[in-house]
């Protein structure tokens, strides 16, 4: 087994190479890198089988299905690198142009980070949409895969770095972690000097260790608590479609909804119409049921389940649903200030001083006004792809696309100028 | 005395504050801010000569004079604060907007960090430089100034605070933290959930301890070890007069140069003018000549200081240049790739390819064809104004202004959409 540092100075070693990296160089090794997944599908799909089986009793049915890859699957993978290539090259966009009395130009241009280092878990397909998006983005990846998909992970790295070089680019631009042990996620938290960027994708745990311990920069990709509050000038049809969708069409999302707050003005006409969609129909239709766990205040209106002490301040990422009834969006705000993640919040309004007010006061990612939190995702903001949601404040808030996987600097150009 | 926790606790309260902050109530706020200044200077330069008179033995005379304050100082204090309130308010920009095929209006808007705590030492007028943009930023600020300048900073902070209630704004928005032990330094290093944002403007021991242990989100303004390389197509008169002003402009600045490459086609005509410049002449004229640091070829040209194993990595802040003969462009680039703190880095040449080559390969904040390095300064690039220069590459990569004093979010607007 190769070490974490033997892996680390390889990807160091790529660096140099990224300032010959054209557009044309980076999208051939991109379509040559979708073609060799194909073409090596086989021993993709071979190493995979391993890996289900070795997980199987392991982790959960959920987190197996995540795992196992198809033929299909393999396809999409393909199509999503092949995808990448057709998006616009994000560096040398010249992002601010200065002309100064003096005569200087000054230009801040987009540039490769350098080594981005990702660190994720289970599923096979973030090995191929992450080292695609850091490839376009000029940089050279280093990814540490999670244990339990770490053979199928080596065999779609391998199709890969041989596409790289039948387009004739460097093996070293995209680099595995052979290491599954905690102590490679620990290098990487403190390879100062060697990774430019680290973006953790994992639970809370993963999250909170690169928090406290990591010295290299990080992006952190956040929880999702996601608040929709029903105002009293909401049109209560629009309003259910979006709970439902919020919380119903992907549960287990961080962009999916956690807690309904609706304006007590409303709670009457609303709070039944909301138990008869998410409860009472999804049952006769053989659906899950979601469960409501209510304030009291919601309590007296319909049934459910009492809400407990931690009932707001959880991501369930399940079938359930935390509700308050509110006195006024001034209420709504404070309670989505002091619950939110900042991920997505929504409101749900005809009263257009009440959605500019939200959208002001809530400080979160993304701030929506009549729909649903689902939205917040690379693919839907139309940046054609995503690295994962950001949830801290700097550089990157919101979906990370392959801007925010640049860095820029600044370009002055002069004719002898001194200060 | 006020514990930090307190003091955080004060600023957190502010936050709630910041959603109405109009443009017109944060530049009212800050005339009031420097007209307090103004008018309460005695106060101000009391506290400040207890200060010096504390000081006088510990430190040194220089930073005793960076220390004292007079009316001419204070007055140069309330303009910088008047010049920051003529600048546009970087909020509520719209930095992108998205039109989606299903009708959503996207617009990613600027918005305020929240909380910012500056960690300095002690020059105080960074008391009144950082107040003054965090609150056109539109965020808090708590300012934890170095134990020589405390009582100054005290005096400082409660004129700006008054200003700020005159206004009819929150005192809370500026706060000071009283405990100026080490203690306090690293309470806002953890201040977790209070402090949205960090920068720490000091020396390389305060960046090194926050990089280790913050927790918070930081942002580190690095050292410059600043490279100028003069090419085989220079214009050796413009060569001299750029390396010369970026070596003896202002030595003790991070934008100063430190390191001299010389191509050797032109090292035997350059270096002896340079020696002539830098050395002769400057003694001649009763200056302090520059002591220049020889590699082995340099040596062989003009006479200097044999350079030590360390010269080339060494943040001199002082009239020493180390100087290196290379054999090429790419020997150039690759001894900046190297030895460079990637601050600010130039080339002076004539020729448009090597330039273009140069811009391209070097990774520094601040890459230079045909100027001097003095100018990497948010005042010089046009900025209005600087919180210091970040040598990062995550979300502000050389001078950071107001807008780098901002987050951003993504606000959404629908009409029912669901996904």
């Amino acid at each position: 087994m190769r070490t974490t540092q033997e892996i680390l100075t390889e990807a160091l070693g790529a660096k140099r190479l990224l300032a010959d990296l054209t557009t044309e160089k980076k999208n051939a090794g991109l379509l040559a890198m979708a073609d060799a997944l194909t073409e090596q599908q086989d021993e993709i799909l071979a190493a995979n089988r391993q890996d289900v089986e070795a997980a199987r009793g392991v982790i959960s049915p959920v987190m197996i299905d995540r795992l196992q890859l198809s033929e299909k699957r393999i396809a999409d993978m393909a199509d999503g690198i092949r995808a990448v290539a057709a998006l616009p090259d994000p560096v040398g966009e010249v992002r601010a142009v200065i002309e100064r009395p003096n005569g200087l130009h000054i230009e801040q241009v987009a540039s490769p980070m350098g080594v981005i280092a990702i660190i994720y878990e289970s599923r096979p397909n973030v090995t191929s949409d992450a080292a695609a998006l850091c490839l376009k983005a000029g940089s050279a990846c280093v990814l540490r895969s999670g244990k339990e998909a770490h053979r199928s992970a080596e065999a779609i790295v391998e199709a890969m770095r041989d596409g790289l070089q039948r387009a004739g680019l460097s093996k070293s631009l995209i680099c595995l972690i052979e290491d599954t042990s905690r102590a490679s996620a620990d290098a990487l938290m403190h390879a100062d000097g060697y990774v430019d960027l680290l973006i953790p994708r994992g639970g809370a745990g993963l999250i909170r260790a690169i928090t406290e311990h990591a010295t290299v920069p990080c992006i952190q990709t956040g929880t999702g608590i996601c608040h929709v509050y029903v105002d009293a000038a909401a049109d209560l049809q629009m309003a259910l479609r979006i709970v439902d969708n919020a919380k119903t069409s992907r549960p287990s999302v961080c962009n999916a909804e956690e807690v309904l707050l609706v304006h007590r003005d409303v709670a009457d006409a609303f709070l039944p119409a909301l138990r008869e969609a998410l409860v009472t129909r999804r049952k006769a239709q053989g659906r899950e049921p979601v469960e409501l766990r209510l304030d009291e205040r919601a309590a007296a209106i319909i049934p459910g389940t009492p809400a407990g002490a931690r009932d707001f301040d959880t991501e369930f990422l399940d079938y359930i649903l935390a509700v308050r009834v509110v006195d006024s969006l001034s209420a709504a705000i404070r309670h989505i200030a002091e619950h939110s993640t900042h991920h997505s919040d929504a409101i749900v309004t005809g009263d257009s001083e009440a959605a500019a007010r939200f959208v002001r006061e809530v400080d979160s990612a993304a701030v929506y006004v009549n729909a649903s939190t689902r939205f917040t995702d690379g693919g839907e903001f139309g940046l054609g792809c995503e690295m994962g949601i950001s949830t801290q404040k700097l550089h990157a808030r919101g979906p990370m696309g392959l801007r925010e996987l640049c860095t820029c600097k600044y370009v002055i150009t002069g004719s002898g100028q001194i200060r």
